[in-house]
């Protein structure tokens, strides 16, 4: 009778969810993936899950991936060093080739591979596959070599995707105007595709709580923000490091008219179900 | 905090039901709805949510139900007094005309409503509507007047409802040759319909545990039946009452190529869910 | 030869419906059935054969309806006493259940079978499907218990039901925010209905020739008004009795861009197909 | 109160055409046009009212026509002295271009255009276009020339013409392997395209009431034949002159299972609409 | 290996029009055919190879021609006398006949033949088809009878034709209101063809190399113009004979939203092939 | 002038190859893509050209390669030293890792590249995207590692990009039931997925003039073979090396009912439209 109890307490929580799955049936997701959800085995088994179940319940999510520490490992084992300047990795030719080949090689095929282990069904993309991502050189006071920034959108591959009954899953790499290959910043480019896609939401998963209004203080989480909140603290300078850039393809996505905008904390099981499926306010929501 | 770990345990649960999802998605699951989940308003709420979910997270769920108690009830208040042989209503010709108004312009549009309620939607249909349900007098030794049997289902209404993304709720009123009434029993009218669908499943919810393989010991409940079984519980005249017609109903809905026949009990709260989305073995079920 | 002779004849009336045909195809006509056409047994079947000949030769033929002198006997039956304060029935919640079950399980059901008798395909719908009508208590000086007025129209279960090849017959019950059932008048539901899709006719059948310019003077009957004719006869108190509300569901249509709206005396036979097929003007027509 | 009763009289005869319209929507019908029919200009306008009339209630009309009167009145013109061998125009180069002048670009285009005075929308095809029908050299033993058999049907061509809401009319020139033209006889080209179409019906008008067992008794009209009898009258040479194609062509219908063949009285007013919707026998019909 | 040589050149040649099929895909070209390219056997048949080309690598050609040689030989051979008034054909009844059975049943089927020869797929159509041309009289100083202009375009047809894959080969004759045929000037018909299609190219084929800046001057060649050039050169009547309704034609087009049109000399082998999909410019391209 | 008469004959090439265009529009080509025709850049060129073209002109190329010398550089770099046995790459996990991340992240990024920059659409896939090769290891006497053979083929994410109008570029790398990397034989792998979309053509380019009858005499070129003669050669072991699995999977793919298939010299440039396109038989040709 436990087993039977249990499954009780199980289909009320299915019921819980269905005003949240009513509400974002047929709407579009970008998931900015990376950090400790990318790197923990059990966090990153669960990010699949959630996909998966996303997907099954008839929201369209997308996965947009970097790369970390799987590309600084295979440099490493070439013998290269990386070098950043302003948190941005100097991009020589041969290490972009490295970036290329992991990011498209692996992750995103690892990514793909873990979706089906799930049930679901995935197909993974780089921007060069159907001219995703056109790209060209960021310009920047040094020379950051293959660093390059989103200059178009060609989001009809993802639609074909979509209607296919396929996730996307997108690793971040450009394609300029002659076929050479960009790395480009994964929060920015998630951006990009949110607005191309005018997407419900755009999802930037992090290791940090979400946005703290003193840095040094956890407790001091904002869990809600708007638009010129987020500008105010980008031109204060009070936002820093990692959260740069995540403000900036924040604010980004809500000009382009993505209706929210979420910084979330990777480190906590299940964080997108929670965030989607459930009133327990987790990071931070930008409006 | 409390709030968020609670959050990660809900996400879990719908984590489970994950590969429940896969499996029934885009089937259709024929379920007569009757007895003491119809009558108690906390079962009727929850079945309609279970009904509602399977709905969004892709099955094909199809209502098909009696009236029972509000129809001697409506009788009753016309001053006219049930009459039952063998367990079946004798239906003269102003009893039909109060058991359609109460099944398809009360029953049938209540349930309706409900589903309207949790975010659903629904249209209900009586066996009139598209011609669904052609019947004929039931012959039998005793002349019960109209009560019919389905001589012919024409399940293209239902295809129009679920192409258009509704739920269809049925009330089991035949019409004859002549475009006259017909009372059907329930249980069998949701095997044909199983049938000309080619559903998954057939779900007949009941007021008790289950086949039981004696019927005075409810421990001693049937988990799982296969047809010569059922046929032997049959012939032996050891299933009795109610039984029959559900035993009946389950042996049509199998050799119409039906893939499995639940005899569930609708007493339990969110049973639906339960045998559908969770490992728990309720009520019986034939094969 | 007769036989021969006679079959030309035939062949000559069809050919002189052709021009009509060509006019009225593709579009919709929305009609509220009533009064004497619905009472007398054979007007019922012409009117039923009308409908389904204007489907098969390419219109869109819809039917509302309401119940009259059906739910009058069922009160008697049930010893309730109809109570009319200005033309409108009061309806507490046990009149309302009783008006609901006749209008919904039975007059409307009739309706469907004898559409499928002549060879049509029907499916019966109340406000409630689909959440067609959605409805509101009627404000007023009396308090009319749950009689109610549309508040809003979902077309979208009658664009279904068109696609599938059926005739959708409506009965006129609302539904509330609570999922509880509201009486309607049936000429305002009709309107609202023919508003929402955009129709092109607006048919009302009385039991009158038309509108009378002196209503005791059959032969002062109008053919012809324009909306503000009607307005004037509104406010100036010449119409009177059930006149009053179908001016204004007529000036309700026309004001929602329909394009022409008609008061027909539903005793003639074949009133509908007189006023579709050919030139012979019965009744009035408001543009 | 004439008018109305006459509209009155119209109304009852469009609805006892509906079980035919019934019966006969969808169903493809494919008519050889020739004879008195299309030389008498009320006669003529009378087949294009019956053919629009067909097309608007759902019916699939095919006209299929020669060109009889109107290549030989071309030829005297032209100084040619039409030659005919056992019926068969014999087809030198010179008239065969005669014959396809005036058969697709006069006799073909005057129907395209009666139609659409009719209401109606038509497009004109000869055997060449889409290669419709390919044709052979009729081997025989005088030389006829240009005279062909229908080698191959394509009917891809009408499909699309269907699909666009066109009724195809459609002049009995073929084309040979190198593109060059050939005279078909218009009784065996409509019996084939009937076929290619798995037509419900090929009718073929004449100027004969029908079959005669007694060529020279009117009263002797046989209104059934079955196909046996069909062939025992060609065996025996009962059947003479214009007959013999006439009655192969139905036999080749028959024998590539279209459902029904008639040989009708064109010199009836309205023979189509008579045969098609009403009880009245008129011509033969072979089954 | 010389075969292989040659293979590779070929190849080569196919690849240098990739840009050009690229540009040109899915573009609608209407091509007003006459002159010598239809005169001379040859010539005649690279204009099929070439249009059946456009037609394979995914252009959408559409070919309108006239009739002019083929026309007065018939005339002739009917014992006409033509007779033309400012380059106009007076066009009594009888010519008028003759043109349309000329145009339609002779030029214009020859043409479908010769594209089925090159293994295109196309159809046949005259004005009157689908009333794709809806014309009325020229209003001229002289009485010039059946000449007509082009009232409306009606290219319902055209579509369906291009839907189904055939390539729509056009005869310039259009019906009036009352279904008489109307003599139409085969630029201006192709023009207006083109501005209904919202064509992409008007190609006018011509015997002469282009307008020339000095008509006795062939190098005075003028490859490109515009509009106001063109109007130029009408206004000052420095344009004459053929070549000012072409010019009409060509402004008619590009007011209507073409996007180019040109003056081609179709005594050039291919010319149609070299205009689209080689650099080499011929004739004149006016924007 | 010059210019024209060499843009005639390039319009007469390009009608020399409408023949062709007929014959393989709509058709399935597979194409194993490797050897010199990978490596030297104006080979590769030439190849992406092909690939575009045949897509414009209607054919369905599909791309799959290997990715032979760039693997084993990635490998030097790494310090890792290549390991054959019987021509099978020796695949450790590391081996594998690199194999993946060169085939999937930069061999075919840089073709789906390589195909835009021609003005075409593409996609890259690897066997794990909607799990397009499901693999198993490789049963051999010695253990070869991930080495492995396709279990089956799961062709819808093809279907879905030809539909929306991409070329697919595929990556020979197989999916094992635990989500885990297959190494798989590229020519297997082309011929597994051709029998599985009933592909009319596979092509393997090698870097060979085709099958020999005699190894040593370049003369010795078999122009056609059929099935048995191929057969015999694997038997007799006359076919030898590179060959072996070549004539191995050309049986696979005739036997799975693929109409024809070709062992091409990928050296000579424009090998496949040469083919396609022309009359020159070029390397051997299998039915």
């Amino acid at each position: 009778m436990d087993l039977i109890e249990n499954a009780r307490l199980q289909a009320e929580v299915l019921v819980q969810a269905l005003p949240y799955i009513q509400r974002w049936r047929q709407k579009t997701i970008v998931i900015k993936y990376g950090g400790a959800a990318m790197v923990d085995d059990a966090l990153a088994l669960q990010v699949m899950q959630d996909i998966v179940l996303m997907h099954f319940v008839g929201l369209r999510p997308i996965l947009v991936h970097g790369g970390g520490p799987e590309i600084s490992e295979a440099m490493k084992r070439l013998g290269k060093q990386p070098t950043f300047v302003q948190g941005m990795r100097v991009t020589d030719q041969e290490t972009m080739e490295i970036v290329e080949m992991v990011l498209t090689g692996k992750t995103n095929k690892r990514l793909v591979s873990a979706i089906h282990q799930q049930g679901g069904r995935a197909v993974g993309l780089s921007g060069k596959d159907g001219n995703l991502l056109q790209a060209q050189k960021l310009e920047s006071e040094h020379d950051l070599g293959f660093v390059g920034e989103v200059k178009q959108v060609n989001p009809e591959i993802i639609h074909s995707m979509l209607e296919g009954g396929y996730i996307p899953v997108i690793s971040t790499v450009g394609v300029g105007s002659a076929g050479e290959s960009f790395n480009l910043n994964a929060d920015h480019a998630a951006a990009a595709i949110a607005v191309a896609l005018q997407a419900a939401k755009l999802i930037l998963m992090t290791d940090v709580p979400g946005v703290l209004s003193d840095p040094d203080q956890p407790s001091s989480l904002l869990s809600e923000m708007n638009r010129q909140q987020a500008q105010t603290m980008l031109d204060s300078g009070r936002a820093a490091g990692g959260m740069v850039p995540k403000l900036q393809a924040c604010l980004t996505a809500l000009e382009g008219d993505v209706e929210r905008a979420h910084i979330l904390d990777g480190r906590l099981p299940h964080a997108l179900l929670i965030e989607i499926f459930t009133d327990a306010g987790i990071g931070t929501m930008l409006k």
